[in-house]
């Protein structure tokens, strides 16, 4: 619990620093054999691409590093419950492991929305694991959207 | 009518080369005023990429061109039924139009698997206009996996 406790830590400094430049504060780090194989926060708007969540820029980043598309044994962190698109990409990438902080009901796509994992549509599940740093995850999240507001 | 099938005959183009190069032969074509402003073929294998779909493809490289990450008003063609993520992506990119070939029920999400587009999480839905071109569609992805198994 120690080393998913410090993961999840490793995904709320990369929202953290999404939040610094502007961007959403969601972050996400992949893990492979006990070790961070890719990080990042979002990026949408920096990279000018709607497809740049936190999740799709980890799994791109380790198949690059990798030279593999299926990143198999791998276990993803991220900050917030994934979208449909960032649920559909895991399951393609077959990862092994989800762990997010904070649900999103208005976004979400594993306990909310379409629960793409439980579809027949959908060929790989990752093992699920939900709460992990849920509070901070939040917090950035309710400042971040609360000093948008306040700048409009 | 022309026009669209003109822009869907382009993206079956796309598709007959992915098809020629070992990827899954699904094509797509982004159009904006009346003009193909992106178009490519599904390149997950090429680009070590489980998210280089056709349709990702091309809203990535189109946004890229125009420096903007949501394309209003921007038509998009892809010969399948794109899946759970580009149905969100498609999304998030503000698509107006949609028009896609062959049904995909395996693997489909707009008429088929979790119907995105009818979702409460989805926040902006395009136009759907489907059939068109499904036969060539179709065909390119029958012969593709009949030669695929055949060399298994």
């Amino acid at each position: 619990m120690a080393n998913s406790e410090s993961f999840m830590a490793a995904a709320l400094a990369e929202a953290t620093e999404a939040a610094r430049i502007g961007e959403v504060p969601v972050g996400a780090v992949l893990v492979l054999d006990g070790k961070i194989i890719a990080r990042s926060g979002n990026r949408t708007r920096l990279a000018n691409d709607v497809t740049a969540h936190a999740e799709i820029a980890v799994i791109r980043n380790a198949s690059q590093s990798l030279g593999q598309e299926r990143l198999l044994g791998a276990d993803l962190y991220v900050t917030l419950e994934p979208c449909t698109m960032c649920a559909a990409a895991i399951s393609f990438a077959r990862i092994r492991r989800l762990y997010y902080g904070a649900e999103d009901p208005k976004g979400g796509a594993v306990d909310n929305g379409v629960r793409f994992f439980a579809q027949p549509t959908c060929h790989h599940a990752p093992e699920v694991y939900s709460g992990l740093g849920e509070t901070a995850a939040a917090s950035l999240l309710t400042t971040f959207f609360r000093s948008k507001r306040q700048d409009d």
